[in-house]
């Protein structure tokens, strides 16, 4: 008897958990690492930072996600190296893993371009601890708004600063400004929670680039109703614990604020650096690795980069694809029927880049601003745009539609009809690190 | 026009809640300090600890619950001391505040008996943040058995002890053996979830003791059957990194285990013990203030203390009331009351104790043990007592009618309901404190 195929897949991300469910039952043995115990919902996340999800809302268990694959294993720990010659990948505290074939699908993290520490004070939301941690910041501004004793101390902790232009920065704009505007209101007394100001920053000239330019300006104008300004062409120059410098199209300013979060910059984990530089294979502009059609590394067929991790220009345009779950999806899909092939026909791919060429089918984009306002793209080769409460309704079935887990789903769907009936947000918990004693 | 009466109310739990509520309107200005932002929904604390349910599900934020009552306001903050002869409370970072009355609710916290040292390896369930370490530590000696290298340390991995049988030890030992025995089972490939063994350790010779005998020895069988040892008549003499040390019935004996939950004893707040020393009033073995009728302290008719932190002795049997929701609750409603009578009434409740008595109107306690098993007693004068799926019923319907927020009501019933179904446990996040630049 031969030893089975062994398939090690880092990372339980959208990518990663596709490829352990695509290979149930294939002939060859699936340890999935993650360093959480769960997989998340990322395009949620902005929800639990702005206390309308919980995070077990937008979060499942890996465990349980893929019970049903008995060939499959979980292994909670921190990958330390990929060990390329040896076909190993190397774990904190625990046995080496070896593999016939890994599947690379870390993600990325922020980047703050150089400016490392403007981190303090701007955090980014990846993880579901920094989206607790930015829900805690927001609520104790507001908070400490209501003790101020002077109108500026008051005006710099009801002023928002989000950096970044992108899907997520607008969501989180547009939740901060609803947060405001709507479900506060009434409870402060020292102030009206209507006064607090959003300021969304874009470096470029449009926000939403990714999206027909009347989506953009339908965006800002639905900001604009929830109290937030968009300011585009304008670079952030500085970040600091008592506001943010700029320099736009008036030229430079301070603006005083307390809270600043960013959605501006990602970058490849460490992992996906190291192994570039073992393997020869190109990086691009942030670290991502630039993948054959196939979804493997140059001279490599045995490795498989997914996700946000991975750099895929094979599109008829030549632009990369986007780092979006559905892109992320779709190559995990690939990534397993790859994996297949790999065992069954091992003379067909023999040499990275010889296998399937991954073709990505776009089904559209989507961004969604406040209570029941939107943007959408139809994807299928359509060119078709809508915007306003319809195109809110579909964002809201497509990413209920791919929560994992039927409970996941069915009370996010509960909690989303009475936040829209109520504008209540139920999680709103200004909660902190570990705390014995207390 | 002369000043309006000033009310403190410190803590916003049950207690300080019901007499924020009942001074809706009243000709007085009431300031609600706590140093969170929510109210806590207690009884169902052991729910999140187990992963049955999330944080925001069991809390409402402060503000929006007294948001109707336009004369009060919500501060958060830190008590540092009480100025009892000064009439002033002093807060940390801010302002005193005043008082013609106030009313202190603070709860209580663990205590260990002296053995503080144990804290670190037995943390205790008391706050949200407690629930997310024990939920993280029962998660993580799972994850740590599934890589045990020897027998010994996946069993120590697989034992969980829970000291303390009262309610909180009972339910907290019930879920961890419904997690074990049904939610993860499947999930691990190295050993089977069923092979987990939960203790639970009481001091007493009975688990349950202020129910009946037959409720008690019910809850035995209930949670023999979910794979719970109950080891009554034993003392807790060492608790460290590798287990438990038990004298019993059969003398002492080690229990090697990785995982030890404490819900033994209690303890009233440093605020509290000052309080005392700076009144002259009486403090119980744990340092709750013993209550006059009216539940102000002896020379104070000013200070009301309530729920957790309160002493009332004042019942037909001479036994103190228990720390449970409904006490602090009626006993809020009372000091509501009482507050209204001071001042429309000055004359009347001059001295501590003039007021009218607190009656504590006994509905019934219950304890819940597993998916579908409960005990409970009825209370209303009526000596009733029952058991099984009824009680089960009875507990979840008394406990969601009492949770504020329609939101979390509905919610919570719902995931309770696809737990029955299910045995799914929606939150199972092992989540850590905050980490910038995850």
């Amino acid at each position: 008897m031969t030893a089975r195929h062994q398939v090690v897949v880092i990372g339980g991300g959208f990518a990663g958990v596709e490829v352990a469910l695509g290979l149930k039952d294939a002939a060859c043995d699936v340890t999935l690492v993650d360093r959480r115990n769960f997989h998340l919902f990322q395009p949620l996340l902005y929800q639990v930072a702005t206390g309308g999800l919980s995070p077990g809302d937008i979060t499942a268990p890996l465990r349980t996600i893929v019970r049903g694959c008995k060939n499959v294993r979980t292994v909670l720990a921190e990958v330390d190296a990929i060990d390329v010659a040896g076909r190993r990948v190397l774990l904190r505290g625990a046995e080496p893993l070896p593999y016939d074939t890994i599947a690379v699908a870390t993600g990325v993290r922020h980047s703050y371009f150089g400016h490392d520490d403007w981190e303090r004070h701007a955090p980014g939301l990846k993880s579901i601890e920094d989206a607790t941690e930015i829900r805690a910041r927001v609520l104790a501004a507001f908070e400490q708004a209501e003790r101020a004793t002077t109108a500026e101390e008051r005006a710099a902790w009801l002023r928002f600063v989000v950096v970044g232009g992108g899907p997520t920065g607008v969501e989180l704009a547009g939740a901060l400004g609803e947060l405001a505007q709507h479900t506060m209101r009434g409870e402060f007394r020292a102030f009206d929670s209507r006064d607090a100001r959003v300021v969304l920053i874009e470096t470029g000239p449009k926000i939403l680039s990714m999206y027909v330019d009347r989506l953009g300006e339908r965006a800002i104008h639905d900001l604009e109703a929830l109290g937030v300004a968009v300011w585009r062409n304008t670079n952030v120059e500085g970040v600091d614990d008592g506001g943010v410098d700029v320099v736009g199209p008036h030229g430079r300013e301070r603006v005083p604020c307390r809270t600043v979060l960013w959605a501006a910059g990602t970058a490849a984990s460490p992992l996906v650096k190291a192994l570039a530089s073992s393997t020869t294979a190109k990086q691009d502009r942030v670290g991502r690795i630039v993948v054959e059609p196939d979804l493997t590394v140059a001279g490599h067929p045995e490795i498989l980069v997914l996700g946000d991790a991975c750099h895929f220009a094979h599109t008829r345009a030549g632009q990369p694809l986007p780092g979006v779950a559905t892109v992320a999806m779709q190559m995990g899909r690939h990534a397993a029927q790859l994996v297949r092939l790999r065992i069954e026909s091992p003379e067909r791919v023999k040499t990275a880049g010889d296998g399937p060429a991954f073709a990505y089918l776009d089904k559209g984009t989507m961004a969604v601003i406040g209570r029941n306002k939107a943007v959408a793209r139809v994807g299928f080769g359509l060119d078709l745009s809508f915007t306003g409460f319809f195109a809110w309704l579909a964002w809201l079935f497509v990413h209920i539609a791919y929560l994992v887990g039927f409970e996941n789903r069915a009370l996010v769907l509960l909690q989303w009809a009475n936040h829209y009936v109520t504008r209540h947000r139920g999680a709103r918990l200004i909660t902190e690190a570990r705390r014995v004693g207390d």
